[in-house]
């Protein structure tokens, strides 16, 4: 066409395909981290903080983006809140991995590995929807499959409040100290979870306002 | 009729009003819960939960109303609002009910059963509440028997924290797991008074704007 | 001037200053509070609840006006999010206070007044940048100020989390109530610090949008 009355801003899909692309990689970071030795942890949750500052960089890109731009792709408050929802993925992830690490945590719970497995599932699914924004196609298998993801992740984090809290009978219970450091991980994991839930929601609140 | 300059979606009013009498009928179930024998809570749970199924499909109606609604009867950001701390509370609410049976709790202290009385209370002001909204009318007396009945839920936590974490000289104390239980079933009760109050504080950004 | 095409209303200005000069005078009570002798605590604490309340007030003010308000000096939304952020930050203050109270906490950890400090420095920042808002001057330190704060109240807490989860070796570890209640408020005072930097992304955002 010869020009555009309204000359949509289309840097922003690229930008958020970075965020997530870095999310999924943090991902496999902390899969790494949680399968590891407690020795070779701290490297690890080293390489997840790296992860978090490039993120907390694509999310200030992002926000200039769109204080700068007069016409946005889809609502303004919608890509605010796509950019904060990825970013606030990350934060948990990363902040799971500190916390590993600064609880000097030895033999983790075993479906702490499961709640990673199924961020990392989040995390490659939502890579893969970013770049379709643009042309708002297929997304809808996305955001059904984060939600199922989801309640994966929700039936994970019950089994293991219930072992840490209510152990069966005939298990050795846990010192409460550990008790509580296992509790704040898993939590922090649930909360990446619930996190990769709202990033799916807002595609989805954007995608039925095109639609 | 032959055409409406002003097609006003009224279909939102019912919408609300069912979700706020779904939250009636599980706030008086949790209240048989914490009542009951914990060898009769697992089934009341379970109702509690079939309820915020029944709270997730109306909040979706909502949603899916809000995303197809040309002229929406107030703001689209409030209505997304009062769907969404409709919701929280159902979910906050189920969670108590959840927890209680999966930690296998068995005496709760007294303190409970008022928290959930509390919430019985400010389950049948909502549901009173909302069929006003369509005519805007006696709404104010609502939010301000909401949020004087989260007064009375705060202060009902704060003594429950401290009879938890610093009981009176000469009172047996609970082992710490058993705290952290209790604190952990006292803190999501909370969060349901304080999400019926988010609810009560929309409905009064929603009105003082319309009047 | 004989009349104003657009009214702004310059009284908000005023309000989110007394808002933030109130936070400073409560952060330096909560800094005398964890200074003071355990007999002496009772008292300031219920004079931080007292600014509480005003504070109270004042966020009430503020939202009324809004409501009534047509042409708003900057978007209703950023008001709306200044003020309650605001506020936020003043309930966890007085939370914090009031469970060093409630839990009949003895000796807290250093760090405590170390994070106390960081919240007096952010609260003075605040005060300091509101006046500013109406001409939009010289608000660029003040964010980037507030934000090299929250990341010092961060490596603090970290340390403190630490300190109280994972004690090195050779020191007495502390009870797990104990660890419990301390736990807690230094929880409260990150939140705090957390609520001071969303003030200043809320300012951040206000004043690159007018720029």
């Amino acid at each position: 066409m010869a020009f555009r009355l309204t000359p949509h801003e289309r840097g922003f899909y690229p930008l958020f395909t970075r965020a997530a692309e870095n999310i999924a990689a943090a991902a496999d970071l902390l899969a790494e981290l949680v399968a590891a030795e407690p020795a070779a942890r701290a490297e690890l949750a080293a390489r997840v903080k790296d992860a978090e500052h490039t993120g907390d960089e694509v999310t200030h890109e992002i926000m200039v983006k769109l204080n700068r731009t007069f016409v946005t792709p889809f609502d303004r408050e919608d890509i605010y809140r796509l950019a904060s929802s990825l970013d606030d993925v990350l934060d948990e992830m990363e902040e799971a991995a500190d916390r590993i690490v600064l609880y000097r945590i030895d033999a983790l719970p075993k479906g702490v590995a499961q709640q990673v497995g199924v961020l990392q599932r989040a995390a490659a699914a939502t890579a893969e929807a970013m770049p379709k924004l643009e042309k708002m196609a297929k997304l809808r298998e996305y955001w059904i499959h984060v939600n199922s993801l989801e309640d994966e992740a929700d039936a994970l984090y019950r089994d293991l409040l219930g072992d840490l809290l209510a152990p069966a009978e005939g298990t050795t219970p846990l010192d409460v100290l550990t008790v509580l450091k296992h509790k704040e991980i898993v939590e922090i994991l649930e909360n990446a979870a619930d996190a990769f839930e709202t990033v799916a929601n807002t595609v989805e609140s954007i995608a039925v306002k095109e639609s």
